[in-house]
């Protein structure tokens, strides 16, 4: 997607300087910035301070994150080694699976050839191959979302179609056209006015902050809300559909998502809105079939919830937004059982949120 | 309450020197600023800024208004001067229907007595009244609301009981005691062990501002997490029952709070943990049977969602939660259908959320 008229994607490999470059999250809207990552470490990091964020662009980034172990180890090259970086990758934050499942997958090729002098090209080709199928994943969720807007466009007589989402779940979360987003983007695309509210989301304000900024960018017509709202808009018929994407689902349709994400299904359900999750396949974990109980949810620093990256007299600064004793506690995702899913879409199609009508679209895990 | 040590309401009449005291609700929790209240455009200006707020606590400010409008008018005391007076008081906050019926009482009877030459004592001992009647009504809720908490207390073998609440719904937004908190702090008077959650309550955070502080100055334990957290919190049973305060309940038994208390509700009742509010029969609207349809829901400025006042370099300063060009709505209630409460505290006990039984506790109104 295009930042002043130059295309990025959330990270991007530069071919004449071998390096890996992202953009640093943590600073927009106030200011847009990019970092290169160049140790195994800092992959870790980038990761674990939510320089980089969003199931898919995290998946990515712990590939690339291999690439630079064993680039920056020369002498390293052993099996343990890759199970070692590997698992600490892993280890940088546990709800999205993808992170596990791109990680492993990658790991267990580079063990298989570790004897290769080609160790290290094979690392990037690997990592460069997940950045491309994220993109292609990415862009035919679009493709299969957009169906599902325009039936709405063309039920409602034409009509702006208003979609909430919660969280961020676009191109910066994504390397490029982001899940819930890229139906919108694809919509624009075709010329169906769309409106989107957006959820604030939180304590980390990744709506308010991430997903205005991207949608302000690409000039589609936004309106950030309190995470308190939705309800309300949604009794008095100012929300055609819910798109929202997923950390993690489960082989029976449960989704793990941004904090919050639960309650706006109960609200869509309750008013007969259609509450969809947009997601690429490599967040499906296809070895768990109940979310509420077995998806391990993420506890963060109460810092997130007392403070916050303020614009203040003119320049970013750190405003707390209560007093440092007040005591909080900061889980950062809920499941949505399926039964308050209407669909997923996913890079195949859409498809019912349960085991039967997942594993349809994807046989190969059956 | 007290407030270090020294016994405070959120409004009180100063009868050595004819003053009418306020505490600044805007200022907390950085720092407790009274203010005294001189004019009838200042008590308006104090209701709509939300220096006071909590429909209990705006209705008694607007009944010293109606004094204050007297006291300072001696040569205008009209019968327009008064309904005009009214009228202006009224037209501060559209969604608390206590603040119309307080204002239409007392004004009615000012009107019966406008050639009375004690007018101006008369409006004071209406208002006078009127504070002392909601802070009977408080401590009587907080009785009824004692024996639900009680009942759970023994039921789960004496473990601590956690409640859930969303916005400000204590002393500060009552005169004293509060309504949603007023059990809570009966429950700390007999010992009963309790934990509060206390949704943020963006955009205002009212929850972490205000009610953080009143449970912190009680020493009653609380946790103050982001609107999003409590369906999460109630699918893993962390949440043993939800208290809410009114603005506005309709005959039929829908309630109208702070926006977000909706989405609790739909949480409370998917996950059978009783969802209570709690509420003095001033805020009931006995000539309202739909509040989806009905109540008035305020709009404010968007620059409550955009800004807040924080604490920043150790002062406090306005900070901006996001860039000034993002776009905003900012809804400051919604409305929760009856079929999701499962009962209503008032100061004549407990009765379920419907118009059979709201008007066996209030024949009155038959």
């Amino acid at each position: 997607m295009k930042v002043n008229n130059k295309a990025f994607q959330s990270i991007w490999y530069e071919t004449d300087t071998d390096k890996i470059w992202v953009i640093d999250q943590r600073k927009l809207p106030f200011s847009f910035e990019t970092i290169e990552l160049n140790t195994l470490e800092q992959c870790f990091w980038a990761i674990k301070e939510m320089v980089v964020r969003g199931a898919p662009l995290i998946g990515v980034t712990a590939a690339y994150g291999l690439y630079i172990a064993i680039k920056t180890n020369p002498n390293k090259t052993s099996k343990e080694f890759i199970v070692d970086s590997a698992d600490y990758l892993k280890s940088s934050r546990p709800t999205a699976v993808n992170l596990e499942y791109v990680v492993d997958a990658i790991s267990q090729k580079l063990v298989e050839n570790i004897e290769t002098s080609k160790l290290c090209d094979l690392a990037l080709e690997f990592a460069i191959e997940r950045e491309k199928q994220e993109i292609k994943n990415c862009s035919n969720i679009g493709h299969f979302g957009l169906s599902l807007i325009e039936d709405i466009y063309f039920k409602n007589g034409k009509q702006t179609v208003n979609i909430l989402t919660h969280c961020n779940a676009g191109w910066l979360a994504c390397v490029d056209w982001g899940t819930a987003l890229s139906p919108i983007y694809k919509a624009q695309q075709k010329g169906i006015p769309v409106h989107v509210w957006v959820d604030e989301t939180r304590p980390r304000n990744q709506g308010a902050r991430l997903t205005a900024w991207e949608l302000q960018s690409a000039d589609i017509p936004y309106t950030v809300i309190a995470d308190n709202t939705g309800g309300h808009l949604m009794q008095h018929s100012l929300v055609d559909m819910v798109i929202v994407g997923s950390d993690r689902t489960t082989l029976n349709g449960d989704v793990a998502n941004k904090i919050g994400t639960y309650l706006k299904a109960l609200a869509a359900f309750d008013n007969n809105i259609p509450f969809y999750v947009a997601l690429p396949s490599s967040t499906i974990d296809f070895n768990m079939t109940d979310g509420i109980k077995n998806i391990p949810i993420e506890e963060r620093h109460g810092d997130e919830v007392l403070q916050m990256e303020c614009f203040v007299d003119g320049i970013v600064k750190n405003a707390h937004l209560m007093p440092e004793s007040t005591t909080v506690a900061n889980y950062g995702f809920d499941v949505t059982p399926a039964r308050l899913v209407t669909a997923l879409i996913t890079e195949r199609g859409i498809c019912k949120a349960n085991e039967k009508d997942i594993l349809i679209l994807f046989p190969e895990y059956q």
